[in-house]
Parts: structure tokens; C-alpha cells; sequence
């Protein structure tokens, strides 16, 4: 009994990340009752895809200026790079791999890392027919060479297909004479040890660091 | 660290229904990533205000038809009327007066009300300072006088506000001759007894039907 135009959009919405049919309709339902949001939304996202791409160092995100987005599509076009790449004080010779976006806004927002990063975009899945031809890795080496990068930093997720990528990376890595080490894994700050799983506590024993006393 | 392109797509995000912040922003990082899906939904939010409007008969949702909106703004365009208002085969004569469009929805889905629908759009609510006067009563009586309505069944939500309401409208509906009723309050279908709340149970109880027996 929903309109037409009701059902179409709640059908797009039910694409985003854990949005089912419910919950789609009901945006779509407080969207048509909400003129205002719903126009500024809709200018918003028709002309997102021009105003956004991916950095072409970091393949993170990146947003073009106003002249930019003029001169895009022609030959004279600037390359595309977001705020981290365009920053002069990064440390370039430190790099920061992590498998996806919102990975590297976690990290930025740790303010734990000065260097620069790169987004492989996807983790090593045999299960789900990803090799190791599927991730970007000339991509990384090329970035390794031209930076001249000493030190990486593999920030996958301490899962099984993050390990895998992150062993995979620091054999790669390793051959061009970077230095490659692992995030830390184990209890999480305020976490209670009663409940941590078996895995974390194990990685947490396993990653102990001396605690040095002068 | 987001672009402002995307901290601008998360504040209007995070004004969608039961999203915070941090969904949004997860949204917003999966737009940026889907050009397909967000032009579409560029172009669909754009023109939805266009396309869909409130029924002036039952305050509803109702769709223009291309040759309608053509129409739209000029003297000779005719009323906006959702798909039930349309309907002849409904009776006119039985009105459900419910709060919300997603309730008028989901009574619609129940496939148990042949007749047609008002929505009042908001409940009394004294602790809001909402009072007889915010509702749509006058818009109602004329409705019931138009359509000379015998029966009206009553489905605002079994909260305070919406039985005050439900009662409210039950005293003007019936000073004009309309039979009044309030849909039933209880143990919902497949629910268990075990589980129900106090004020369910004893609703359960008050509102006991007879069975009959031949």
C-alpha cells in the first residue's frame, strides 16, 4: 500500500550497512515527512561522486577543492589527494596499512600514528576466493619505493584473515628492507579480564612486554 | 579527519530516525564508496517532494501521477489523494482514526479495516503541552460530516496519551452521532503469559469478550 516512489526508495535505503526492510521504510517514510531534510540529502549525494574520489597515494578518502573539481577530467587535472597526503609534516617514511577507511579514521583519531597511510581496501579470504592477487600490492610497493619508506605498520584486524594479510605484508614488505610490525593485541583499555575470550587473553599473555624499572 | 563533504552527509544523516552519530558516519563512509547507489538516491530524494505529498482527505501519504504534477500549483489541479482515498470499493462510512502513517501502514498490512483512515499526526500529550486544540479536530468533523461516518474505530497507541486522546475523540465523535470504538488492548497474538506486564494482563482481563457457545 506504500506508493510507488516510497517503495523504490526504500529499497535503495535498505542497502545501506545493517539497514533491513523495516527499518529502510521507515526512513523512508520520516524522509517524506521531512521536506527540508530530504532535499538538501538529495543535493547533497547528487553531486557527492564529484566532490569526493579516492586519494590516489593512500587510496583513502579524498575531497576536491572547488578549482580542482573544475580541471578534473582534463589533462592538466592535479592528482587527487586527501588531507593526510597533502600534509607536509607527515612523516612519509612511516606508513600505516590498514584494510579499510573507517580502520584509518579510528587510527587518525588516536592521533597514535605521524605518518602517512594505505588502504588495501580488502583482507586476504581463502574462504571467500581472495589471494593475494586480489589486494593491491604493487600498488604498496610502488608507494614503499617512491617514499622510501622505512617503517610499516600493519593495522589489519586481529582476525584470521587480518593475520594472514599482515603475515603476507610483512614478507612482501620485509624483502624491500622495511621494517614491518604488528598492532598489539590483547585486553582492551577498561576491559575486564573475567570476560575476555579465550583468544584475546591467550594474544594479551603471549604479547607481554617487560616492564622496565629503573 | 573526514572531508567536510562527509562530516556535512553525517549531520544530515544522523537526523534519520534512531541514528546516531556514529551510524551515520557509517553511512556517510558507505556512500562515498557506492557512487551507483548514492546517485540514485541523489536523484530519488530530489524529486520526492515533488512526487509524494499528504492526502488531503486522510492525511495519509498519497503520489502524484505525472499528468498531476504537471498540474501542481495551477488553479484547475485536483485534490492529492493517497491510494485508499481513491478506492471506491471502501467504505467511506467507517473511518479509523489512527496517530501515524507507519500505524494507518501496518492496520493496512492486517488487511482488517474496509473502510478509510484519518491520521492525526499527534497524540494529546499534556506533559508536551499538547493539547485538544494542537489536534486536527476541526479537519476530522468536516471529514465526518462529508462523508456522513457511523462508525469510527479509534486505533491511537494503548499509552497515556493515546487512550486521552482515543477518549477525547470519543466525546466529539459521539456528540455528531457516530458510533465510536476503541480497538482491543491485551496479550498479543503468540505472546506468553508468563511474560506480559502488569497493565497488558489486566487490560487482558478488563476487556474479556464472551464465548459463545451454541
Amino acid at each position: 500500500m506504500l506508493p510507488l516512489r516510497l517503495r523504490r526508495l526504500t529499497q535503495l535505503l535498505s542497502r545501506f550497512p545493517g539497514v533491513g526492510e523495516k527499518t529502510a521504510q521507515r526512513f523512508a517514510l520520516f524522509l517524506a515527512q521531512a521536506p527540508e531534510l530530504s532535499e538538501a540529502l538529495g543535493a547533497e549525494l547528487s553531486s557527492l561522486q564529484d566532490a569526493v574520489g579516492p586519494c590516489e597515494r593512500c587510496r583513502g578518502i579524498a575531497e576536491r577543492e572547488a578549482a580542482e573539481r573544475d580541471a578534473a577530467g582534463q589533462d592538466t587535472a592535479p592528482p587527487l589527494l586527501c588531507q593526510i597526503c597533502r600534509d607536509p609534516r607527515r612523516d612519509s617514511k612511516l606508513l600505516c596499512v590498514v584494510s579499510r577507511i573507517q580502520d584509518q579514521i579510528a587510527i587518525e583519531r588516536s592521533g597514535a600514528i605521524r605518518g602517512r597511510y594505505f588502504v588495501l581496501g580488502r583482507l586476504l579470504s581463502p574462504l571467500d576466493g581472495v589471494g593475494p592477487g586480489d589486494l593491491p600490492l604493487e600498488l604498496l610497493l610502488r608507494r614503499i619505493e617512491q617514499d622510501q619508506v622505512k617503517e610499516a605498520i600493519i593495522a589489519t584486524p586481529p582476525s584470521v584473515d587480518g593475520e594472514a594479510t599482515a603475515l603476507l605484508l610483512a614478507q612482501e614488505l620485509s624483502k624491500h628492507g622495511v621494517v614491518v610490525s604488528r598492532i598489539a593485541s590483547g585486553v582492551p583499555h577498561g576491559g575486564d579480564l573475567e570476560f575476555a575470550d579465550q583468544v584475546t587473553l591467550g594474544r594479551a599473555i603471549t604479547g607481554r612486554r617487560n616492564i622496565e624499572v629503573r
